[in-house]
């Protein structure tokens, strides 16, 4: 018997990636990426603005392109063999459909219409919104936004709904339904595209939609109508039940299979969010939180239902029963920005470089944009090296990480970052420690509202760019997490997580644990916490937590 | 008859300037500046502990060649006609002296002793002789610190001498007494140096070791006892009277007259504090607050004694009679740093041009030398034409000028630069718009606090690098402040300041008032308050005093 094999579809923010993994032995034996052509032409986007919109064509013809590019890639054989597709996307990333399912953007009249595509999870049109709900939420008789932490936020479902309907009377006329990126891709491949009965994912519901069991559903028909009338008659056009990751969403269409060259036995699992499976991909496991530590950070973590089941967690951005493993309480936290500060103070620090120098007559354009290059690419790994050399606590610098606000602990979009403690002396490597530390101690807020709230956490799994390349940040997030820190192997997590759960749908295992074990990629890495900076930097954490009240509470 | 002139020598931290000036026009007609050699080398200091000293030699050798190569440089017959002198110097500048009050390091065995030198007023070496100070101050039953503002600062008199007599206890047998830099000087130039006999600055002694009529001169024996049995014992070997600088300290020896070519009729003016005379050449006027605005700022207030000679001005740096203008109470409060912001943010924005520029392989040394020096020029006039652009609270930046402390009000030295509300999009024309902002609040809460204390203030008077290089910094402050700002003409106001003390020492004019207005050269700008720039920054000021009492109180 010829070995199986399963993929893993991994929606990102600018691309689509395929991955092909060996069921037994994890072995990854193709990947294709496919960068949307429309978003990156800056299409039906407006940034200042903080509007991002996608066109369901770059989904598709990124679906079809990454499998069928991947076969050729892998070994003659593998097609045949592959059983099973799983698909995590962004999210929450919905799209307005007609009464069959399909985006209206595909529809006639609506193909430039950015409300009639799919809503960006970063997109921010909907702050106004968010607050109203929020606003609502506090005045009812049931707290629907209790599982997600007691904040809605703009980045959600029903805010962006909201937003899109008022702004948008045609699209308001034209929604029959709503769907979310990770539910249309499975409904697409199988052929279930109505609204009505297509399999929805229990991750995007439940931490995105206010969905939970103990509501009977989606937020009462009375709530929605509060809000506004439309989305009262929209509950019924939504759903009541939601699927975790291990259930098949069915079987492969024969107009897709014939398109991307595999047999229609070809199950596909129900989608979830790229995180979620990430964790899963990234080896995730019970009481370790995992981190996707990139330009923000998306914190999970899963324990047993029967352990923490019955405990509700203030301040965090949602806990979902299945949402990421079956049968554990899945839960979700984060920081909106983390390596995107580090970022951010490279792009001050190239003010001089890109204004002053590229404006220059004295030297020919070509020296110009070779110093820029330089320049910007050397400017974190030396900022590094010379952070590195300064002694914990030297600089007397506390910073604040909430340049992009703060998601978690307790949601809050309107706080702003702060550098305090400077003097005259605080040089450019000096600010730059304190901004890592500051990234550092809003890790070690969400741990400890996680620990406050009940829910224990005995080690870190990292995942994403910063895990991979910057052991100077790592070690410090150790030290101040006063923690191990294990950093997962896979380079391409998410793609990886969603083929292990198609082999659970496809029947190859019988839990996501069972496909952890075989094709999972073990860790690369560990980072142990130094006994000596564990305690110098309980010391500024407390700084770090003193500051921070007082700018929250204060100003 | 012709005319007459006089000679300002002014003294300040890097070197020395002559000013010899026409007293019936105001023409400056020679100027020389003579760089300490010693200091320039970097002798006698440690920048890392702010142990800042400076060699009598270094005075000595600046006092001759700049009155001498100024005479050559002036028209023939200006030599006989100069009639008086007059000398400003930085301070608290103490230096420890024998009997004859020759300063210890021009005497056998100190000649590289350091703690034999002037201590610089910025030497910061005795913070912790400071807080001696304000403790026991608080315990007694007199507050000899009441009139400067209720704090003492390690940049003064008496710290200085606590924390060189206990370092070094070799100058602390030599020392028989201690002189003022801005004493020194008359006293040598007049030949009387001794110190219990010397004219003492009324604006040194009242303004940093507090000396008040009040007090009956310097604090009791008691006070100074139980700080140290030595400067108990010292009090009679200072002084116990006080001179203002219109007052003559004698006339030119022999000696002196013939080493500098001029007669021995020439007067010499009683000293005084480079900013008090520098006020006094920059045409300040009665309820004018007069700001010196370079790396840091002095500002200064003159008002009638009958007046306000009556009030305690809580949390300035002094309030002495006569210390500026004879008769009028003089006022001294100021920012511990001001340019000084401006350039630490250049220096932070330099780091990669310095550090990741100056290692590359790939440009040769000449063209990275002509980068540095390029981009070091042109950063702050292009942050200045970046930040312009910039509308009033667009940024949403709020940041507290704290970076080298606090003076005024209330002397906090532990305080610390804080820049708050900063986003992934505070570029940094942005944050250095903020900065800006900030140093015009600082000098606005010092406004507040002398309007607070019941002192009114009409308008102000700048001087300074600032002043003349930055109309976007004084528009800023304009605004801020709600007041219109007059920009004095004279490019050396300090020199030209001692010129017109020494026509009064001299008997050409009865009065500084009258001296002024024949020597002054006006003003050559003003900026007027712009009223839709005045609302905005009322709101923004409150956000700032809010920061800074959240900071100061709250960490």
């Amino acid at each position: 018997m010829s070995a199986k094999y399963t993929i893993g579809l991994d929606y990102g923010s600018d691309s689509v990636r395929s991955l092909i993994v060996n069921v037994e032995t994890g072995e990854e034996v193709a990947s294709v990426v496919f960068e949307y052509p429309r978003w990156k032409k800056g299409l039906y986007c407006n940034a200042p603005k903080n509007q991002f919109r996608q066109h369901p064509k770059d989904y598709l013809e990124g679906l079809e392109y990454t499998i069928v590019e991947a076969l050729k890639k892998a070994p003659a054989g593998v097609a045949e063999n592959v059983v099973g597709i799983s698909v995590d996307t962004t999210g929450s990333t919905p799209v307005a459909v007609d009464e069959k399912g399909t985006p209206l953007s595909l529809t006639p009249g609506f193909e430039e219409n950015p409300n009639a595509m799919f809503v960006l999870w970063k997109d921010h049109t909907a702050v106004k919104e968010a607050d109203e709900i929020n606003q609502l939420a506090r005045e009812w008789d049931i707290d629907f936004t209790k599982f997600e932490g007691g904040v809605y936020s703009s980045e959600w479902f029903w805010a962006k709904l909201l937003h899109v309907i008022r702004e948008d009377a045609a699209v308001y006329r034209a929604a029959y339904s709503w769907v979310e990126h990770c539910d249309w891709i499975p409904a697409v491949l199988t052929g279930n595209t109505n609204p009505k009965t297509l399999k929805r994912s229990r991750c995007a519901a439940g931490h995105k939609a206010m969905w939970h069991e103990a509501f009977n559903g989606l937020p009462s028909e009375e709530f929605l109508t509060k809000l506004d009338p439309m989305l009262g008659g929209l509950r019924d056009r939504l759903f009541k039940e939601t699927y975790t990751c291990e259930v098949s969403a069915g079987k492969l269409t024969p107009e897709w299979a014939a398109k991307l060259g595999l047999s229609t036995n070809v199950v596909v699992g129900v989608g979830a969010f790229d995180a979620h499976l990430g964790a899963l991909g990234g080896q995730i496991e019970p009481y370790y939180l995992s981190k996707v530590m990139g330009t923000s950070t998306c914190d999970m973590l899963i324990a047993p239902m029967e352990e923490v089941g019955d405990k509700l967690i203030q301040g965090i951005c949602g806990q979902v029963d299945g949402s990421i493993v079956p049968g554990m309480l899945g839960m979700e936290a984060g920081q909106s920005a983390f390596g995107d500060i580090y970022a951010w103070f490279k792009q001050v620090l190239m003010w001089p470089v890109e204004n002053i120098l590229a404006g220059s007559t004295s030297i020919d354009e070509a020296t110009k944009a070779r110093i820029i290059e330089e320049t910007s690419s050397r400017i974190i790994p030396e900022l590094t090296k010379a952070a590195e050399q300064i002694p914990i606590e030297d600089s007397g610098i506390v910073a604040l990480d909430w340049m992009n606000g703060r998601r978690t602990p307790d949601a809050n979009q309107n706080l702003k970052g702060v550098i305090s403690g400077l003097n005259l002396g605080s040089d450019a490597p000096r600010i730059f420690r304190a901004l890592v530390e500051a990234t550092a101690f809003g890790s070690k807020a969400i741990v400890d509202r996680f620990r406050r709230e009940g829910v224990r956490i005995d080690g870190v799994i990292a995942l994403g760019g910063v895990a991979k390349k910057s052991p100077f940040v790592m070690q410090i997030v150790a030290d101040v997490l006063n923690m191990p820190i294990k950093v997962a192997r896979s380079e391409q997590a998410c793609a990886l997580g969603s083929a292990m759960a198609a082999a659970v749908v496809a029947g190859v295992y019988a839990t996501t644990a069972e496909a952890q074990a075989k094709m999972g990629g073990g860790f690369e890495t560990e980072y142990h916490p130094i006994p000596e900076n564990v305690a110098k930097y309980e010391q500024l954490y407390d700084k770090y937590v003193k500051l921070g009240k007082l700018i929250e509470f204060g100003m």
